[in-house]
């Protein structure tokens, strides 16, 4: 799959001339939302079905500084999903191929009033979607 | 009154080395909630009323540059309210009494399914506050 | 000239359901960058050049509430530039073509330590572009 | 030693009506600098001294969720420091005490054209201030 690519804003840019590594738990977020969308499962029809997948834990591993302008490739994968959570991975890379980041992110699904919903008995077929993702990373 | 002091944050800088453009709307935000709130309208006590007051224009004049760690002063006031909009005035400045940001912002008052709110037949208390602090300016 | 295009980020919305009101200044400057790129002016251009263009001035008139996951078109025109200073101009559309905003941004060029740019003379080149494009809209 | 404030603003809000979980990263950014300021080391005087400390890793766990107009206390601590690395740990409580947030960052020290620092060697001072710390947490 092709990767989400985002590029570097100059407001996301701090004054040691350099993106602000608060930026690039949003860019996770980005594509994120993106990757699930590709594999049918936009956000948007999530909240239709009255799911949200808050973050729960953000690992972050700065390797490499980016800036103004760069254009960021960046790959998802699920790593684990249990049914009540799942783990995805992020790589992001600059268009010279330099490994800028790497980072995962942990998430639970709650349904109506905050109550943990359980994928595999309540949407068997998001369940089946990222069972098979996280087969195949 | 006593201003209102948001201290400029690392991450607000962008890689000209000053405080990036688009925090100072955040700024005039902070500002404006604090004044109402010590007006006696906490955002949240109008928003359990159903209340909420959207921007509906901003206008901002960047008088001088601010950066990390500088402490803003930011004076806001009522400038006028016809009981369907509100505009605020903000004035913001450096310790060392340098003008940095004077600005704007119109706001309207939607209540539940956003229908708009008449406030003095609706929210007369409110109303009061309002005319009164858009007088004494 | 396509408009350009950014997707409303899940991060960019508040808890009034709605994108909150301090991103759109962001993308005013998200789609001027990418509107004198594309005019030969990459701002990376005009940095190794030594020139700066700060923002001294900014309107916005919101017109309707947008939310995660819209498509903004963002058109930028030059409304005036006079050598010294330039102002544009925003308008930004949904998909389904509702007007959700107007803006203008008003700048000044900056050289080497902050001196105030004279383009017609120091940049005959940016300034030939820039009322051009003046001259267009 | 008391902890740093941080009064979440309606702007870190999404639309799931809860603190976007970006904006915990820019809060350990303000209590890391609160506290290397309270302890002598303001990051402007380092910055004077040519000294930068990118964030190099983060590690975030998210406890429970906040809101706009929540205070939240932020405790910092130094967990090591070898002289070429720091490791922070943070740890956030909501006015109840409510435990929302955990987490850790690790830095390097770069001077004068992106080189490493030997903190023991290089800067003296700094480095038994950190050690001291590191010790007593």
């Amino acid at each position: 799959m092709e990767p989400y690519i985002h590029t570097v804003q100059y407001y996301e840019t701090d004054r040691m001339g350099i993106t602000h590594h608060s930026n690039y738990i949003r860019w996770m977020e980005e594509a994120r939302v993106d990757y699930l969308a590709r594999h049918g499962w936009h956000l948007a029809r999530l909240e239709e079905l009255g799911v949200v997948s808050p973050v729960t834990e953000v690992e972050c591993q700065y390797r490499n500084t980016t800036t103004f302008a760069d254009a960021i490739a960046i790959r998802v994968s699920v790593v684990r999903c249990t049914g009540v959570r799942m783990t995805l991975r992020y790589e992001m890379e600059k268009a010279d191929g330099t490994l800028v980041f790497t980072g995962k992110s942990e998430h639970c699904f709650l349904g109506q009033g905050g109550r943990i919903v359980r994928l595999k008995k309540e949407y068997p077929e998001l369940y089946e979607t990222l069972m098979g993702l996280a087969e195949e990373s």
